[in-house]
């Protein structure tokens, strides 16, 4: 028979809660840890609890940070009156490889779906909320969240509950992936990119805002 | 800018060292820590530390066990005159599914590679050499190594060790997957089936000596 070592077992189940590993995966990195030496394994294992330690939210905008307001909050060249609203932390990352945002912006850390349970006191919406009452000077919320059901649902939510407060709320734009071959684009995409069509030279209207 | 988290990169590239993950996947991983509770962060990092501390390798076959002798050592209905070559403790579990093969194993953990460097001493060779010189009942090797070059040249080696001492050194029969569509089989795959070639009837014949 195969031999079940319990603790081989147990640092596998561990692996298994990470995001995106399944059972199979999670017993090859359990084996992987393994095949370090004692000394490696320590400092894994330390990895894991100083970042846990120290790295926290950011109180203002909710996004992980390891110093007491995160990069773009301490910021004082970003623009304060445009917030990207986003579901996690590496949206953030992925908007601020762009370089050409320079407003704020509000993490969620979840997304409203009535069909996983999740409702919207479970994210980050109620310190957007006190945000918003509290800082005058935000004058749009960008909802930046993905264009599946979860995401159109939040960004219809949080724009039902802040337009009437007098913030312009937007959404990003839909539309064919620059680089992409028509061909194989959906018919939702297609449809999505139809309905919001441009006049040709009007690349750069929006851009300015930012 | 992106905020660059020292604590959450280290965790990231301590994930990266991890078999079969890149750093795409590191990250991920490194950004599901930090969404778990401290408790859950702590009993991950013990997990880690407990396996790493328990399991060491069997000292007859080298496969992983958290006991004295492995499941497979310590069961005295096993064949002690079979010794199964594997690469790997993995390749003991997959075989171990199988519930036909009655012999021991020898974990050589790792193979004979000249393109990576690793030489003969690098694996458990000389353990193996110094069991058959110890234990007279060992009989037969079956090399179960994959059929790639690394493959290859560590049953090929192991071949030219062992025989002249007197012991049968065979390999895992190569041919097609049962359930696999002839069309599809690659050229080296159908090479060795038909080389291998069997008279009809004849399928159960060394079954009976595993």
């Amino acid at each position: 028979m195969a031999e079940y070592m319990e603790s081989l077992q147990h640092l596998s189940e561990q692996f298994g809660r990470l995001e995106g590993v399944g059972r199979k995966t999670a017993m090859r990195l359990a084996y992987s840890v393994l095949d370090m030496t004692m000394e490696e394994a320590q400092a894994f294992a330390d990895a894991i609890l100083t970042a846990k330690e120290k790295i926290h939210l950011c109180p203002v905008c909710q996004n992980l940070t390891d110093r007491e307001l995160c990069a773009v909050c301490r910021d004082e060249a970003r623009d304060p009156s445009i917030v990207c609203v986003v579901e996690d932390p590496r949206t953030v990352m992925a908007m601020e490889k762009v370089r050409e945002y320079r407003g704020t912006y509000h993490v969620l850390h979840g997304l409203i779906s009535p069909m996983s349970g999740v409702t919207p006191d479970q994210i980050k919406l109620k310190e957007l909320l006190a945000r918003i009452g509290e800082d005058e000077r935000i004058k749009e919320i960008i909802v930046a969240t993905n264009a599946d059901i979860e995401g159109e649902a939040t960004a219809m939510y949080i724009s039902r509950l802040i337009s009437p407060l007098g913030i312009k709320v937007t959404r990003l734009a839909y539309g064919i992936p620059v680089g992409a071959d028509l061909e194989y684009a959906d018919e939702v995409t297609l449809y999505r990119a139809l309905a919001g069509r441009r006049d040709v030279g009007d690349g750069s209207s929006s851009d300015a805002s930012l």
